[in-house]
């Protein structure tokens, strides 16, 4: 077990181009931004009505977007929905539901988590071991996991949930990538026998993560008791337009899963070619595992190619989806780059 | 005093056209809706870049909006801002910056406040005396008031943050109208000597209501405090990109404050030409009073035209600025038709 104390400090992340020209000033740009799990190919821009600006969010706007919501994810109605403003907002109040007390994070994961538990009080700590998170008082699991892919199976998260409810704990089931499954893993459809809340991203798999939108799924009191919390109005014009759009076009969400497994598998043979060796991901990043992770992310990253690397594990990056043509052409020129000065190094030394 | 009980429960706002619908069914529509305080002329929109929508947001775009907004509102930097998705979603935040203890609201004012105070732990009551803030572990004056517009000065709020300072206790000014003055009553550039809270809404004055954008000013380390809460990203990337070019447009500030100054003596003009007495207000709305309040507003609702009432107080009622000429017209035919049987009723009266 490993314990958190510094876990209130900010933690770093993919996604930020800001970072990425400072780590690597020479590199040619626009970067290649791999360095996140978000959807390049977001779901198509329409122009928003003025008054989505211009207005104060609407009551009844917010409620078809609960509807649609406990639709497409499968929860039970839109009484166990509540949406906020990005799925991050929602982490320390969710951890706020229960009284101070041992938060265990399921790692390692997405490390805001033991961040947000700290925030609202819970001594926090990332275990390795499934089974040791049922002496938690809130239990927090990423499934799929960010950024390795490994799924913890529903009936085993229930059987969890049961044990943490008996002591008036809670689970925690974070499925910021559940949209490219496995869904039929998905707590969702549980989440009114209490005990636990489902976070629910709407930015990763619809390439939208400017917009700011989550969802945490409970029981029709914990909801309430989490909106209560961010008030009328927590989600902005914009979001609740697209959110609605976007979340009842499952024609759209049908053909994105496809073309989001194709571009994976794609992504594996290219890694595979040049002798990375993916270990896990979901299809909306690949998780790789090779001894000079570090070398890898330096190489690409001075030829304008950003992954994600994980600085407590140096051997481990995880890489988003190239998404236009150009995208994938410089990913493997830069892999091809790398490879070869490896193979010359590796010549050098049995010479 | 009156003690809120029930101070948790959802609170009626302005600014719902779904409520407005059902109140006043047969009426002409689309709505003049005077029911808020948000500037009916909003800065022009311009074409968000794509990224504003698909990418996360930017760190340095973050710094960006801050420190405009630090230098617009007179905050001593932008280590004194913290962003948020709306004002709204600040308040149980704030109120959480001090243990559960005496929360008092200077009333009747936005009553949001005394909501916020209560999820936060507080014992929340309004008072309407000044004086009596300072028993308070957390005082919250809104200034100017919403909706009677009444100003408190800076340097008897200064001295009320004194006080509460030396019991370890916090003031909080919500100055959510302060861009229309009076400017020189602000506690902006205060914060820093600390315990005090200054509360900034981006979306009234600039029109932008459904962006969700606001801002709290304080010492720096409870900014790092509330910022902790939030998280990285929590204002989305349109609001991002509006508030950075509106924050930093002051030539359009400064013509929009004289052109709402006219539009609230216009109106002012207007409502004295009907017998309906104006007690007070801001430039962005004006506070009226007369004994048949509840009859005014039914008579402008049945005829399309939308003030905001309080069910508390039936003998006030608070009206934004008309926008368009035609809002202007229609708001004076529904006052010419009211007055027209106001006065018929009392000459029957007299017969």
């Amino acid at each position: 077990m490993k314990l958190l104390d510094g876990a209130v400090a900010a933690v770093d992340h993919g996604g930020s181009l800001g970072r990425a020209r400072a780590l690597f000033p020479h590199a040619p740009q626009p970067f290649v931004d791999l360095s996140t799990g978000i959807n390049p190919h977001s779901y198509p821009l329409f122009e928003l009505p003025a008054t989505a600006l211009s207005r104060l969010p609407e009551a009844a706007r917010l409620r078809e977007l609960t509807d649609v919501a406990a639709s497409v994810y499968g929860a039970p109605s839109a009484a166990n929905v509540a949406a906020a403003p990005g799925t991050q907002i929602l982490l320390p109040r969710v951890a706020s539901l229960v009284k101070p007390g041992k938060a265990l994070v399921l790692g390692p994961t997405y490390a805001e988590h033991s961040r947000a538990a700290a925030i609202a009080g819970h001594a926090a700590a990332e275990v390795d071991d499934f089974e040791a998170l049922a002496a938690a008082d809130i239990a927090i699991i990423v499934n799929p996991n960010n950024p390795d892919g490994r799924v913890v199976e529903r009936e085993d998260l229930l059987r969890l949930a049961g044990k943490l409810r008996a002591n008036g704990g809670l689970l925690v089931v974070d499925e910021a990538f559940m949209d490219v499954g496995p869904r039929a893993q998905s707590l969702a459809g549980d989440v009114e026998q209490g005990g636990i809340v489902v976070l629910r991203s709407f930015g990763k798999f619809f390439g939208l993560a400017g917009l700011r939108l989550g969802f945490a799924l409970a029981d029709a009191l914990t909801v309430e008791r989490l909106e209560a919390q961010f008030g009328p109005w927590a989600v902005a014009g914009p979001a609740l337009e697209y959110g609605i759009r976007a979340l009842a076009d499952t024609d759209w969400q049908a053909g994105m899963r496809r073309r989001l497994s194709e571009d994976a598998a794609r992504l594996d043979a290219l890694f595979d070619r040049f002798g990375v060796p993916v270990a896990g991901g979901t299809t909306l990043f690949r998780y790789v595992s090779l001894p000079d992770a570090a070398g890898l992310f330096s190489a690409l990253g001075e030829r304008g190619v950003l992954l994600r690397h994980f600085s407590d594990r140096p051997h481990v990056l995880r890489g988003g989806l190239p998404g236009e043509d150009e995208e994938w052409r410089r990913l493997e020129s830069a892999l091809a780059d790398w490879a070869s000065r490896r193979d010359d190094a590796a010549r050098e030394i049995k010479r």
